[in-house]
């Protein structure tokens, strides 16, 4: 009874991939086949059997898998059926070979390392849009250095500011939290074996040459003990998930702003309408945006889900695998569309230019004050340029122009001031450092990486 | 791609088809056909047509999800490819009739209210597992009217109780919140139907006329107005949700601490291990904890979405459906888990007394310090009551017979209280006139559904 | 150590006081008189040791806070140092009257029916708040009856609409979620008084007497049974607070993106900037929005918490009141800046209509279609208004104009077609049919209140 | 208006020091007269304007909160008015330097930075609570290396542990967390200096000196770019905030799971009851898992505010502060909390092994059904376990006596098998190994810092 349509805006076909029955299915076989080399390896299960058991781990379509979820539910873990149908398929291959499948693991092993193999292989298709995004960031932020346009504080004009800036901006937030998401994902792909209680008594002194052979298998490092109970680094990831995500999500807010038909400085291309034949809807943003408002609700569960009883938990544990698989998707989504948006933007810099110009240099209003300031105080010119503001707004007339005409004013400013009120570019400051600043500092990153 | 065994402990077999792809397909088509249906009993569109569409939206496996998935992502809207695939359908069978379909509809229009269907479609599972619980909640309730067993406050031995009135607290709880969940649901059975941005300019003159009959033939109530860019019907429903699942999440709770071993006051059948042939975990509890661990956060995620912009947001509205179909599928699982839980629990009397005796009568200090106070007033009573208690722990001997000892005490209690001191059975209060209350409440309020 | 500036935007001074140290004192202070007036009445206490407790609780300035907060963090309640409090100011007066300070019951019974209290006096402002709310909504609503503007979905143009219509739109939404959260109000007011573990035994015989008395002296409904754990009212308010507060953030955003700049059909009156002269932030919609960003993770709290374990829970319970406080004050602060946001809000019909101009009439691209689709079906009809779009968008021209130019369309419409595709007025549908439902149901509601 | 008891069981002293009034309004006074200091190096104010503000920037008790709070909510900032009552302060000293005070800053930057510092100057007694928890973990892992234990799988018996394992597992979640914590601290510790909307105009050709200077000031990390609506740093600061406090939340349930009477294992000291005398209720666990049930839906909401509009958001900006003061203050209060209870905890090591006997061996199935499966395979030994074990409980009599009366199963084991049956300690695994690397890595980690 697949679901693939109500989650069609959460998700994306290579992240549901990683998570679909197959990929999960093979991941657990993964483990238990590499479990029974690791141990073949270390002498204590025939290497035969190894060799069967991994000939036997290969999901096909004779799986049923309604069986697996109705079992699954009763046991209140998806390990149990699974570990059955394996054996039962390794005997049909070597009755001898079958008693020695998931020698010494318990369900969770199984289960908690393979959720860190599908997380893993669901990174691939992200990096690759990750890198998409951030490259065709950076061409924006190259491109539109000098494309001056409106900053806007509470929607409100501001001072002027350049699109490159703001592309910059958008840069350095998502190669932070993409490093830092980066970073926790390191912390994950760890190793989980700790048998029945975390002591791995089960494996009597052999546990550590297990320990240490099946990590070397599956490409994973050995944590300082077992983490059944202890679920940081996947709440650290998830959390992870969810800042990066939102830092998708704040770009894509201002696109669709932007795009707005009041504002149109960005056509951003995206779908129609069912009705309406002129839509344009950016609903590549609204894809980015849904996955923001899914997140954080996501990390909350997470988080709550942390607070485990002894050994393992009684539902925090259940609660978690699901939701991990929610938040990888719903980031995929969003990194994947977010990539394809930026990637095809059209930016207009003739309109940002206009959009400025509509203000009637009213977004010098602070540049005036501080050019009035030293000769007649802070407070004082900051009510000179209020009051010009107003009046620039009432009668319709430029900034400059009414400055020129007020006298208390007019007597602090030269002719290279006035002209200089009338100049948003050469009200620009730093933008063009912090730009470039922004930018080596994601390409120092993604070096390091 | 189907994702099920992820899924696994966070929904039913039942939920999950309520939101598979065929189902809200097959909502969808039905919200078309009636639509078609209503507009020719109005006279916009002709009867044949209507026939015609309502024989065509039958959906089949003919259908290809993948793209359909593909070009809702491009479109942000599941609608817009559905509707085609229903023309074309249609189309086949009569190329005049394909130019009704979706006659003056709206993307949003279709969804919203076949996302209404689908939940009233998986609400009648939902209440059959309500009504099994609350009958096996009603029944513990009766037969254990007269087991004592420890209240405990803070994981504490508090003062005697019964297990009827536990039983029926949770009876009380989860009736209340049914009944308001219930509410929320009526709420929400409304039709939304508003063209392009609710206006329903689309349908001229007959705007009224089709929303009446299209809510008829649907059996759904006529809001005031479309409510596309106002979610608060289906946020109140998904809140609901959530608190009726955490008052299912509180009996799991309850019912597997009294299956701990060192309690063993109750017996929750379920799950293996795969290591350990001695478990017995409550692996229906730890379902329903799952649920109550994963509700909160959907339910911020959909209060978060209501902030849309305008006649139809950008990303909120987009996150919501998913939302909606993860909270009513683990609600769902945590009902059927639940329910199968408390009809097959073992409520062990003896046990419950056995645990109470090991107090050594200590949960009756409240009531030897009320014994005393009269006499000797509240603070001092509390301090003799905490010493005996102190006392009748250091030294393993009955509160009863430390406090015989003690003079200061002993000479304000006669016999009867000594011999009431050493008798929990004595000291339950109103326990059972709450219980009957709590019964009483929840029976008038199944009869008034 | 008060803590008010960093919170100064979400809370108000109304709200804030409803929780105050003084408050919540008097709150719990007032439990306890009325619970002695009550036993005084069934005759357990002496009469005149009720009327001591009710003269000696009065909270005056001579309490020491800072030793109540060290105490109560050290025995995880507020109740117990407070009762001491109580208990000493009664001794003071008279001795034997100290004896009966609290009687019968618990910490919780206190504290809870004190919470109760305390959100009972919040909504005395919020309720003047609404109904200014909804006064103002209904006002614009009628004002605005014939105002056109541009319906927006997605953040672009789509049909036209009124702004009567999309201020009725928002009263609706804010009616229907009031009159919610008073139903949930109306559920949370009730008593509690379960003494130590819901049994109230400490009242022996007499437990139904005092809990009648008690809820009447303090105008509480009397529940089924003490709800200490079962937390269902509460969690029913906070989620119903979380869901009124959003619709009040819907608004927010919507009034925040009308009185940007480039589409300036709103002014909202607001705060100013630090350092640009110029600047009228919609200062009002931030405070609210900051609001409806709060409450979702408040709601997630709270429902978390609601898991507890058996008669009284280990931190879940503890978590509950500041989260309570927090979201009332919110939701309180909400209400009042909204209330003042739209008594003040300048609404500009006229920069309204130039903003429908300015789309040069795209946006009756689908009575367009409409107008086409009888006589050459409806994806043709499609194709050419998308066309026809297109061309107005790229020529600059009116759509109209360019229709007329299309021979293909032209040929099916008559000149009253081409005059009402240049009118929008025309194609307003049931905008007002709905404006007037909507007023109407909300006018019901608040005769219902 | 001041709420300090609401909020007793979520903040500590200490915690809330650091964001109050006064906290708060010295830590913005800070940021601006470091800024009067650096420009005055930078030589863009005169050096004695810098003097008089930092003599004036000293918070007293004359200032005028009601008012602050007021004007902070009509300009929907804090800083508007602060920046009037400093500005008014230093023109009393000096009207001369009243001007230069804010130069060229904004607002959020006075306030932005303001908040980091007040982060900053909370963490110290953190880190000293931090520092208590891990010394007195390291502490009970070592001394209980030996002390065998019930490991606890969904709340029932599973295999032995030992007590130093457990403790050594909640030294190392907790040294993770924590270090993840610190690390999202050094992150945040950045100045926030933009000007009006990031561009720094105000400052001329002076910005980069002046941003150096006030970084070197204030002991702050210049970043790329002022991150004025890029808010990673705080998020991800909050989020390690809610993964640190779950670690935190799970000691606090096992402890209080452990104290169960029925259980015994731990006693925590804590609180009483203000009408049980004989109660010790887990006072402090309540207060760290009240911590953990709020931590998650703040973690929510400030990712949901994240997703900013343009340079300065209407709402998400706004309704960050209050919940970073929440956070830390409810992380600083659980670590306080679960720092006094570890370092008086008693531990009862004969309990524990009493409870590892009541047990009479079926905590030794999975080891029986080890040394069955190389004899007769994994699924036939798992069975006779099973079988074994429910007749130990039937019977009442020990693992090992059933087996070796069972044909089939003592066949294949030796006397020293039979011995090893019936002792746990024996079959600890790697309980010690584990606890040691768990020991190594954490003290590593602290010397790290």
């Amino acid at each position: 009874m697949p679901q693939r349509l109500i989650d069609a805006l959460v998700t994306t076909d290579a992240a549901s991939a990683a998570f679909s029955d197959r990929a999960l299915l093979q991941a657990m076989f993964d483990v238990e086949a590499a479990l029974a080399r690791a141990e073949a390896a270390v002498g204590i299960i025939p290497a035969e059997a190894a060799v069967v058991i991994t000939r036997a781990a290969v999901v096909d379509d004779d799986i049923d898998v309604d069986t697996l979820v109705a079992q699954a539910r009763a046991q209140a873990t998806v390990s149990i059926p699974v570990v059955r149908v394996l054996t039962t398929r390794v005997e049909a291959l070597d009755a001898g070979a079958a008693r020695y499948v998931h020698w010494g693991a318990t369900s969770q092993d199984v289960f908690d390392t393979a959720l860190v193999l599908c997380v893993s292989r669901a990174w691939t298709q992200m990096a690759a849009d990750q890198a998409r995004l951030t490259g065709a960031l950076v061409q924006l932020a190259d491109e539109h250095a000098g494309t001056v346009m409106l900053g806007r504080t509470l929607l409100q004009p501001a001072v002027p500011i350049t699109f490159g800036l703001k592309a910059a901006g958008w840069l350095g937030a998502v190669t932070r939290t993409w490093r830092q998401w980066q970073q926790a994902l390191d912390n994950l792909q760890v190793l989980q074996l700790g048998g029945a209680a975390g002591t791995l008594a089960s494996l009597g002194s052999h546990g550590l040459a297990v320990e240490r052979a099946l990590a070397d298998e599956l490409g994973l490092a050995v944590p300082d003990a077992p983490w059944h109970a202890h679920r940081d680094r996947v709440a650290a990831f998830v959390a992870a998930c969810g800042v990066h995500t939102a830092a998708l999500g704040k770009i894509a807010r201002d696109l669709s702003l932007l795009a707005q038909h009041e504002v149109g400085e960005a056509t951003v291309p995206g779908g129609g309408s069912s009705t309406m034949p002129h839509k344009r809807n950016p609903s590549g943003c609204a894809v980015v945006l849904a996955a923001a408002t899914r997140l954080p609700g996501i990390v909350a569960s997470v988080l709550a889900g942390m607070v485990h009883e002894h050994e393992r938990s009684v539902g925090g544990w259940h609660a978690e695998a699901p939701a991990v698989a929610d938040a990888v998707q719903a980031a995929g989504s969003a990194l994947a569309s977010l990539a394809d948006v930026v990637l095809s933007l059209r930016v207009d810099p003739a309109r940002m230019r206009a959009n400025v110009d509509a203000t009637r240099g009213v977004v010098m209003a602070e540049h005036l004050a501080l050019l009035l300031a030293p000769a007649i105080g802070r407070a004082k010119a900051a009510d000179l340029a209020a009051q010009a503001s107003a009046e620039s707004a009432a009668s319709n007339r430029p900034l400059a122009v009414v400055v020129a005409g007020m006298a208390e004013a007019a007597a602090h400013l030269s002719t290279g001031d006035l002209e200089r009120l009338a100049s948003p570019d050469a009200y620009l400051g730093l933008a063009d450092a912090f730009r470039r600043r922004l930018i080596d500092a994601a390409r120092t990153s993604s070096d390091g990486n």
